[in-house]
């Protein structure tokens, strides 16, 4: 039987999570599936950054690193984060960028296997994650970065190899690995894995040392609600942490860092894995976004992402059948992270003629239109316009007015 | 004849940079010498952080990449800043932490001279940037980090040196480089110098172009008065740009980072060095404080420094004599940043006394009182108030007091 609006609807009065959107400032006029690029601003954000800026900083200067803790932080934040991802307290800290923080658990991927050479990632891996590893061979001069598809991606992990590189749910098509699978069978060949968490934590639930995982580093601006370039963090598994020396070792990570000692001495743990001061406005939003996830049940996050994903991909099967979309993602959604993806001929344009009415998602090169569920602050009904508008459009062609066919927009 | 408080007011009268102290917030019950540490706050700064976070992230959400230009942050205030150190557009971008920028260029003065193995420092040098490069050396396994005194560093940049790692002004004792001096040398030499503006850029005029200068990083949070942990900053020569290939190679210094590509290919002059997504709250409000000081004097800036640094170690002469105070800092201005530092047996609870009487400096490791002098907002009169509660702390022996010993302390 076909899905109604009414339907739709009395999903949204049932949604256990459907009080955690007045947590959210989402605009009236918005249909936001772009929450997995930049997550909404929380409602206490504001103040909280507000306080941070005139009672903090404003006037209590530089003696706030003690008076207000900011010295702690990239291990507060890093706490209640590793409460998301299946960690422990000290396994995670809040620091850098996700790209800066992929170099250093590299590295440390390398050092734990000094006899070994091999990086192993995926084609479709992350453009950034990717490119992070290119840069890291190229300085050492003396190991290769291996790219395989993801259906070589086993076979590829064999004695040469270090550190396995992946991303837990593919930015593109939205497949999700098997994270304790992989793990296991890449310890069983003597690598480790560094996961990838940026376009899951936050979206399912992540279950870290339950899948004996070593590495991990993730992303504060998608599903953890952190704003614009948030702080990122990382994970190191508590039995590798003291075996590390990270590259990029400045004064936060030294074991003294006021004594301002000549010598770099590693602080014990994951502090070690810090290096310049991060930004404490970014890291005061961070936390408002990260603390609202810490109170929601990510059973139930992830089983209304599920849901909202077999409602979307239903609703196109109905509603816009011979439109030219197909699936550029898992239709079982347990394989699926937090997104739907269509394949399209014009998606470039489609892209541009939904944000102009308000629906917000992502074009990713070559073709795909990528929609993310963010279960936190979206509505059933949200999914129910949002394939509403993008029947309209492809059915009155609006996509080919001459204003969509700009190339030079950056998302 | 003896300094009296009347003379001292006449100079903050006839300052022609008085004004600028009403475009900060210092708090009235504070004498600040401490904006070497942690710049104080500018009263445009809560309005555009608000609107940054309000207007911009939580109205125009993702949209805001392009409609409010956050892509352009780091080149856009790299130009400013270029504007405080004598380079040229395209030359600077505000990027990362001064730690990750260090590790950046320091690998970069390797590559331009591959047959060579040394990076030389000063012991002395601030903390973190040796940390930095005994880092890299150790990562790399085939480089040496020379550490020598002051005194012997022209004769330690030989023909097996790559690059010169050198703080511009000196955290502790305040002493200036000469910049162009040594870059002429070190250029006979074969190496490059990478110079650390955290000290002076803001404070005095930086020239590096007619300095001849290859490379340099600075700290936002300073005398820029970007705020706790405000992005830091990096200036690569043009003539250098196109011949690196930065380690850290994030999606952001890529040619086209929107097209997503599986290779890293790097974008053409300065954009190369940015890596992974800068915090934008961070950038706006560090744009504010350096937009201030692109309307300042540079020349006055300095000038009414050296007047300041002057003053305080004349009142230091004519009011603690015999309390137990030398000079830890060069007498004369034109060889000492903007700072004044004092070696005291008993520095540390000594700071902690002046903290608590709201005359805020900091105590360096193993005996300094250092003091930082911030012209934009800081009036002669606050030197000879702060003088004033030392010399009395001195007197009374106020610093004994138990609670002035914790030195568990960050700051």
């Amino acid at each position: 039987m076909t899905v109604t609006r009414a339907d739709v609807e009395s999903l949204d009065v049932t949604d256990p999570l459907r009080s955690f959107r007045d947590e959210f400032h989402v605009p009236d006029e918005v249909v936001y599936f772009d929450g997995n690029s930049l997550g909404a601003l929380p409602r206490k954000t504001p103040e909280r950054v507000r306080e941070l800026v005139e009672d903090q900083w404003g006037r209590d200067l530089i003696r706030s690193w003690n008076a207000h803790g900011w010295i702690h932080y990239p291990r507060r934040v890093g706490d209640q984060i590793a409460s998301l991802i299946g960690a422990e307290p000290g396994e995670v800290v809040a620091a850098d960028t996700t790209s800066v923080n992929l170099f250093k658990l590299l590295a440390a991927g390398l050092e734990l296997a000094p006899e070994r050479s091999v990086i192993v990632s995926e084609k479709e891996n992350f453009p950034t994650d990717l490119y992070i590893a290119q840069g890291l061979v190229e300085l050492l001069g003396t190991h290769e970065l291996r790219l395989v598809e993801r259906s070589e991606l086993e076979a590829a992990i064999d004695a040469d190899v270090a550190v396995v590189l992946l991303t837990h749910v593919d930015f593109r098509s939205g497949e999700l690995h098997d994270m304790a699978g992989i793990t296991e069978h890449a310890h069983a060949q003597g690598a480790t894995v560094l996961w990838d968490l940026s376009h899951s934590a936050g979206a399912l639930p992540v279950s870290l040392n339950d899948a004996g995982a070593d590495f991990a580093v993730g992303c504060g601006y998608k599903y953890l609600n952190g704003g614009p370039g948030a702080p990122a963090y990382l994970f190191v598994a508590e039995r590798h942490q003291n075996n590390i020396h990270p590259p990029l070792s400045g004064w936060m990570g030294h074991e003294a860092p006021f004594a301002f000692d000549t010598d770099y001495r590693p602080a014990p743990g994951i502090e070690r894995q810090l290096c310049g001061t991060p930004s404490v406005l970014a890291m005061a939003a961070l936390e408002v976004g990260v603390e609202i996830l810490t109170r929601a049940d990510l059973t139930e996050v992830r089983e209304k992402s599920q849901r909202m994903g077999d409602l979307f991909l239903q609703l196109v099967d109905e509603q816009c059948d011979g439109l030219g979309l197909s699936p550029a993602c898992p239709r079982d959604s347990e394989k699926r992270g937090s997104q739907v993806s269509l394949h399209h001929a014009e998606s470039y344009p489609i892209m541009q003629a939904l944000i102009a009415r308000g629906v917000i998602g992502d074009f990713r090169a070559p073709d795909v239109l990528r929609f993310g569920f963010t279960p936190l602050y979206l509505r059933f009904t949200d999914v129910w316009d949002g394939v509403a508008i993008l029947k309209e459009i492809l059915e009155t062609e609006a996509f080919r007015r001459p204003e969509f066919q700009n190339r030079q927009l950056v998302t």
